[in-house]
């Protein structure tokens, strides 16, 4: 399952450069994957309100073109690996005319509110696959 | 006790019109208002630790001249007003010259980690007050 | 004309507190501006393009109620002010359930490029009274 | 030429984690990175007006610890790769008690003012290569 959602740049976005600084990219990964997992009945706030939490332990980004004010991206996002330990999304930004800005990848392990590793529940682990297979 | 703390200008603060955006300065006021509680004794995160919080109830800032990446600001800070159940700090934002960037005032209603607001313990009204006046 | 649009709240928004940080709002108000100005047939990215801004020259906000991660805003914009040389904006934050979490006012002064003051040219004068009373 | 550069963790840079927001350590990583710049005696700022960009065109982030307001972290920064047409840096972020936050690195293609890859001109090529092997 490879969801698409619209994020309209806003201008506190944008650097002195005058396209949209790469600290922002970061943060519509997180809005794109937090709405997958809405999407998939994991709303990651009421993961949070159960004690399940899935800090970001690896981050990586390619920037190809840049994405400028009055433009609206596309973030493409999907479940690429799902582990019991660890779960990874994969990102395509597109920009609107459909070329990429970017790509991404982040990976995620699973912690309680204590900050301690765990397991995958199995029924969040079960979603996770269906999703990523999907 | 006005207090004068260095900031540099980040990167990504700045925006397309090639100045620092009006939102960092809301951050960089913060950053210059806890390190005054700090230096009167009463680091923020300890406050928090012992479950009081000063949550921002109302901002003001006004917008003088800008500040460019590659220039260091200077902000002044001070405790403007100290009730009970209601505490103020006034700001000035300097440019490296020395005129005025910005000014601003915050306003913040003591509460407990449950929202609710509450009086100053008598010891930390005490000390607002005496860094007010001094 | 006073126009509502929603605003996610994302979770790089969130401080420690566990609610949406204070300099988050500032820049959702310039968010909720632009889309005004933009349904008015006044993209601000073309009015820049053309050597008009708008910077905030004074910001204003109080906060009412706190806003969490998982909860979807409105923000209500209006042009509350047109004079040749000065525009100012009155915005309400409603949370989900429809009461106040904040309000809020952003008065711009019109600078060219160089950042000079600059009468607003006579159209878009004209169209902003539009909207004012509309 | 290893350089470390204290960065003091900033309220609005935490989460309703309780920690930092892993994309404040992006903002940190070029803050670090344009301090080694500027010892190095290129600053940033002179680059850009001189019509020499370092975009980031590639951002790698692995997270080992988390760092909580309150805190100062350490950022080690040296520059890692000096080519033509490319220049890399490689990061450690530093707990206060010396442990690892996190690691990263970023990758930068040389453009001029119009976003066309350039090759960097041999006196800012010799001045990172020497900093690259100090």
């Amino acid at each position: 399952m490879t969801r698409t959602y619209p994020i309209r740049v806003r201008y506190a976005e944008t650097d002195q450069m005058g396209i949209v600084h790469h600290s922002a990219y970061v943060v519509w990964l997180e809005e794109a994957r937090t709405r997958l997992l809405e999407e998939a009945g994991l709303p990651y706030h009421e993961l949070e309100a159960k004690g399940l939490f899935f800090p970001v332990t690896e981050l990586f980004l390619r920037y190809h073109r840049p994405l400028r004010y009055g433009e609206t991206a596309s973030i493409e996002v999907r479940v690429s690996e799902v582990k019991s330990r660890r779960v990874a999304f994969a990102y395509r930004v597109l920009r609107p005319e459909g070329t990429l800005a970017a790509e991404g990848k982040t990976v995620h392990v699973p912690q309680d509110a204590g900050g301690r590793a765990v397991r995958l529940p199995p029924s969040i682990f079960d979603t996770l696959r269906r999703i990523a297979e999907a």
